[in-house]
């Protein structure tokens, strides 16, 4: 007897559940519903295809299968996934316990054995796992492009706003002033990070399990490889036992999405402080806006504090990954059923938030006389109007405290540094003289920073060209995969 | 004009979203659909409806509205609630953003304006959190009772179990032999203790917040107290501010419910330990278990590895909240609508949990021979033994040492320290005469620990009344609430 | 021979480690330190010699150990209380793991074999636990005085700055105005739920598991009761299995030290931006504030910042300490050496954070002309002037519009609603007049909202008393435990 | 002026604290000790002080500051570091709050101005930021190497038992026997892909912040390459604001650290229960167990429970940090002072654990004997008993149902599937012959699962190979860093 044959004796019963014989009775509903994966895994149902499709193939090739059996059940899946794609493939969470089970039970039904044949040499552990590696490069690769999207739109703005200057700070106190092509970039650079990560989780992603079977592999002769290569996956995981209990790929998924949200929330925080009317920096586009029932004034920025808050549901998807997987012993636990949701929770939100930051980012509408304003307030030249002292001889200490005092005058009338004359600043020191505006010209002062990274008008443009090369090389890369 | 009147000029037009007046543009679809909360707070309908007929009921007493109002909000609201409970209410996520909005739209489209005055007097601000609080005292009152279960079934096993004895292990290494129903109350009290946790997140919820409008009350003469009693919540919250904006009494339940599925988890690692073929202490009821397709002798304790697992996710949730409420300003800030999900994924876990672990608990069978066989495997009555030389008048350390030598040996013959004759033990030691088999006696070796709280069978009986007691106490003072 | 007799035999030979008998080689150096608790548990010290006291007293009662051991050890622990008090006492992580190990290696150095004999009818496993729950408890009664402290120094501020008007926030937008008695006392209500949960795990850790002995319980005749009164602990450990495994009193202890530090976080966050230029409500103390080497203008609110930041901590104690839990079966294994440190730096953590919030609520001079300004811009009295218009007659939506009208045209001439003449006003709708000024002074839109728990005047004052009240109560039954 | 004059009068005076000039008062001791970060940064010692040489080399070469001050603060440094690598060096949290100023004071107060002259044109902000990423780049630089002599010792003993076999579960059931070897391997996968993730979290810190200073950049001619260069950092980072508020690459770390050690406490759970008396698969050495001081026979794998009990801790260092970050403004606030504890914890437990481990996989004396007989019990030959009757021509289910009934009978007289007969087989059916011994030999069973990543022999021989290959060439591209 051939493999073939062994292979059509498989599953000439679609009696549900299939491992039923042994057992008196059947896991009764609310235990059933509590046990099945398909109301969330149904999601998978185009990766879940795909690997049959790539399988089925494979042991035709190898004549495993025949080819008769191999068309009927490429047909087979072929129209379920038309039907599933037009909503009109019935899902029944009290027949099938997944989207294997569901895919499977309806193919066999209509193809006859061949269906069940399809299943031969692999098992649900190998199986599932091929679905979610195909879910998370898929996923991966989107957020990728996301991301390149986010930069995009980071880079246009400082582009578009170069030359505004506004208060740089540290402990939410006003410290020197900088451009706000600079802020803006330093987000560039944070997301342009994520890239990296969210490229090494697709990479992580990026193995077919498939041939790895229960978890010791299969007597059956498969083309593991070529199975990948049909399903464009790179690599084929090197031991059968780590193929059906490895999740790294997917935590690698859930970490990257959980430092991009992180960032969100540091960029979504910015913005609600920005909008606020104690700051008002820039005024949200009303698209990205809500107003309230009650009160006609207001204009919240609600999605840039949805997605801070949204902050905390993917670093728990994070933990509970985490936690779920702390102490399992080898190899296929159920417990491991627990790792999709975080997984489409973590991915999803990370996109949503992405389209809506990077929108409230281009639209926004920047208040430039307010920044200016602002940059002139909070004494945020003190520190070059010592240098400047300290240029004329003064010791530094002696400067810092010479300046402090001016400072705490002008606390104290509620004025400027900008708004003192020379000759009220020589009542402190006999060295200021009229070229100490330089050291009070705000736009002087941002370009003097001219380092490389530094936020002087040069440096800055510098570091716009670094930026677009960045993003052009990502871009390339990216489209070769 | 009355208040009466004021409130009749509200929401005189269900346009929607009602805050729209100033935007030129409305959020496009994707972000809509982002930032709503219907498709999960719409489980709140109850809640929405039965705050929303005592806040009216509460109007027309205060005569903020009028009697014919009152009448019409409820028989408007009756019908809602039978529509949703058929599944009759065509929700649309497209058209209201929240429970609140759909219920209220619908109801003013039917009733005409005196739709639009429920609403006076209140926001969505504390009609929301109101909805919430109502919700989580519902749930944690189940869980209360689920719980109460869990212990019930604990009980009655421990009781019908009496007498059979079990290996007890520190460091998964056997210690001393225990009766099996020690440890299975071992577990009573883990859930005693989570039911003293769960009446705590009962009784912080139990509070009304409405009243506390936007953030800063209301000027309507409201009378909080008398909405609150027609609800069942026992006290009102005395601070606006807080109340829209407090989320504490969501954490307290959550947190609730991760140290119910870690002690699930705690047994349930127990259940699939002593499901193995290695322990074979228990064998798992066919409801409770999964076979293979593939394997035919296998017989899965899939249930008990799922709760297991599911601890991640509980414990997720709780990471997500305290995260979404870290460093947030006061009073409402959109952030906080993450706060159901947790909630809502937290109890129904919690619940079917308790479920699937109770039912394993009843009817899983205890397979006495191999316990029995196990409680002399393992050496643990060496303590006894060593005792008994010290009995003897051998100082401790050279006991130990000599019962040390004993064990070794039975080690490496592979023998019992029972199988040993008094001769034999004779040859460690002249001191082992034939009382020795007192010391051997694992039923002796149990019975002998009567300390309060010990597994001697007397302490147990008593522990078991004390337990009895306690259930009984919990289910009377439950039921009154 | 009596069992007097037989724990005279115990431990004749303080030879290390004690259970090395029966091992060829000790573990070597560093996984030694790896698994040594001494680094940190030593700090357990008064709680470790106050439960041997305790414990030596009651076999002495018993008849278990003779009065002069009894005497023997009470006078040994005393001296060693004193050395390791005065920093005398020799630790040596290489010599003993721990705590317990460190005091009665030294001690039978000293009394002989008087010293072993204090080991008996107990195990390390119940001796920590005891010394963990001892200190569980003055950890939540000490904390519970520091929140008390915190509820007064906002309570005293709340009343010192009483009548002071402040813009209260929606989504970081002006919403309405409030006083700021009324804001700070929203926090006054939270810290008094924190007491609630501080109790409750002072409660929790309120138990004695002491007797327990290393799982079963033990067979010597213990009184267990009397070693519980003896170091005032209420309860006894009704489950030796559970009483050996538990930590749920420490969960307790450290998830209510999480919220207590969300909440910190939470204020810190409005102090940081209350203290900055944009904002200006307030300035911190300066023993509450750094400034900056290089920017002389600098006053940053570090402290703030530090505790907001501190947040993570706790949470990832608590998170840290249910990953711990998940999954271990009973009893002892040693993932449960990782209790101590997450509590100890929870505890910690919050002692501090506390003591720094209060001090700046305390210190902070509130800047109540920025106040006074900020809550004229705005326009959180927009609400209050549609419901003038209202009240004249006006349809609400129609008022909302014109008022929004009204709003739009002062933010584009950048005035306040104030600022506009009842002629200007009456350019929108002929329906303004002179007496529009009450619905546009914001001392009397505040003092409108009279409902219990709302920001008038009135209903803060009886807000104040209700706060008094309950601070008492808890004064007076915290000092009676 | 040259900017070397006005370095000079930087810091003449070390008067502490820095920025003390402004205050009326310092913060007082308790404040001051809970906002210094010198108890656990002192750590960095010698980081900063590289760094400190490396900035001034440059400072000289740009001509910011004269050779001889460059010669003196060299000079100084190396006196200091001398000082603190012996114990000699006074750290005094009183005095100073952190590292870097605990060094620079003493310096001033030894060589003068010039020490002063040392923080030209940087900042702590940048200063602290690069001693991190130096500690990041080594600390995942050793982790790398312990991940590596984790691979060998794992290859290692997968040579070393090559042959035997035991069983593979699922499910803990035993499902399918499997080579040991290849259990192990699939570890040392698990390691491999960690090894990536560390390399990943080693690149991420290998970038110089340093010239960034406070935030903005600085006004200095730096050569930041060169410094780079200098201490061996292999990208200076583009945007100042981004580079002091980034602490990515300490999550890159911890988050890489975390799943090392959910890998670790996956093994460790093996571990543990391989020691157990009903698996009696493995003993643990000597030195990586404890025994009891009460019970004679306990030898308690401590040490495999303590690695696994501190995943919770390395998962909650993440999760702090994770907390930490979210929601911060630009640029630096205090908050990230808490990014260095959980990096040192996680990487000191990680570093620990993996040696620990090591020792145990090294050390361990595997039972051949008891391996064997598991391998013969839990039926794990059934599949291939039933693919024997397919071959001989049954359908598969009514093989299944057939082989069902024959393990269900052995199941209940307590043999194994290769205690029966052939007569006995052939009661169950006539197509049972003699050659089904090959389907019930276990050694047959594994090695028929030949395809890549298999359990067979010769397809785990062909994985060592693959492994060898992967581990020389980690040695090599890491001996290259």
């Amino acid at each position: 007897m051939t493999s073939m044959d062994q292979t059509k004796a498989n599953h000439d019963d679609a009696a549900k559940p299939l491992w039923g014989g042994r057992f008196s009775e059947a896991p009764e509903g609310r235990l059933e519903r509590f046990g099945a994966s398909l109301p969330f895994d149904r999601r998978l149902w185009r990766e879940d295809i795909a690997g049959s499709k790539a399988h089925a193939a494979m042991l035709g090739r190898q004549g495993v299968i025949s080819d008769e059996d191999v068309s009927a059940i490429e047909d087979g899946l072929d129209v379920i996934a038309g039907e599933i794609e037009h909503g009109e493939f019935a899902f029944d969470v009290d027949v099938d316990e997944d989207i294997h089970m569901a895919i499977e039970r309806v193919l066999t039904e209509r193809i006859g054995p061949a269906g069940g044949r399809l299943h031969t040499g692999r098992s649900r552990n190998d199986q599932s796992s091929l679905d979610a590696h195909l879910a998370a490069k898929e996923y991966s690769t989107r957020l990728c492009h996301a991301l390149i999207d986010m930069e995009s739109c980071l880079l246009a703005r400082a582009e578009s706003e170069f030359g505004v200057i506004m208060p740089g700070y540290t402990h939410m106190q006003p410290a020197q002033p900088v451009l706000m092509s600079h802020h803006l970039l330093a987000y560039f650079w944070m997301f342009s990070r994520d890239l990296v990560r969210m490229r090494a989780a697709l990479t992580a992603a990026d193995t077919s399990p498939l041939g790895s079977a229960a978890l010791a592999g299969t007597t059956y002769p498969l083309d593991r490889r070529s199975v990948a290569d049909a399903l464009g996956l790179t690599r084929v995981s090197p031991n059968s036992m780590d193929a059906v209990s490895d999740r790294d790929y997917i935590c690698d998924l859930v970490y990257a999405c959980s430092l991009v949200q992180v960032h969100l929330s540091r960029l979504c925080e910015e913005l609600v402080l920005w909008s606020s009317a104690e700051f008002g920096f820039v005024e949200m586009d009303d698209a990205h806006s809500t107003g309230s029932s009650i009160m006609p004034q207001k204009k919240n920025p609600d999605f840039a504090e949805l997605v801070r808050g949204k902050t905390g549901r993917v670093v728990g998807d994070l933990m509970g990954l985490l936690t779920t997987l702390k102490g399992l012993p080898l190899t296929y636990d159920k417990d491991l059923q627990e790792d999709k949701e975080p997984m489409f929770d973590a991915v999803d939100t990370v996109s949503d938030s992405l389209f809506a930051v990077s929108g409230m980012v281009s639209t926004m509408q920047v208040k430039e006389g307010r920044l200016a304003e602002a940059s002139h307030e909070g004494y945020m030249c003190a520190t070059d109007l010592a240098d400047y002292l300290v240029g004329k001889g003064m010791p530094f200490r002696q400067a810092h405290a010479v300046v402090g005092r001016v400072v705490g005058d002008c606390v104290r009338e509620g004025i400027t540094l900008q708004d003192l004359t020379v000759d009220e600043l020589r009542s402190y020191s006999d060295l200021f003289s009229e070229d100490v505006s330089s050291a009070l010209d705000v736009e002087t002062v941002v370009s003097r920073r001219t380092t490389y990274g530094g936020t002087g008008h040069e440096a800055v443009h510098e570091q716009i060209s670094e930026a677009h090369a960045r993003l052009s090389a990502d871009e390339v890369s990216l489209g070769g995969e």
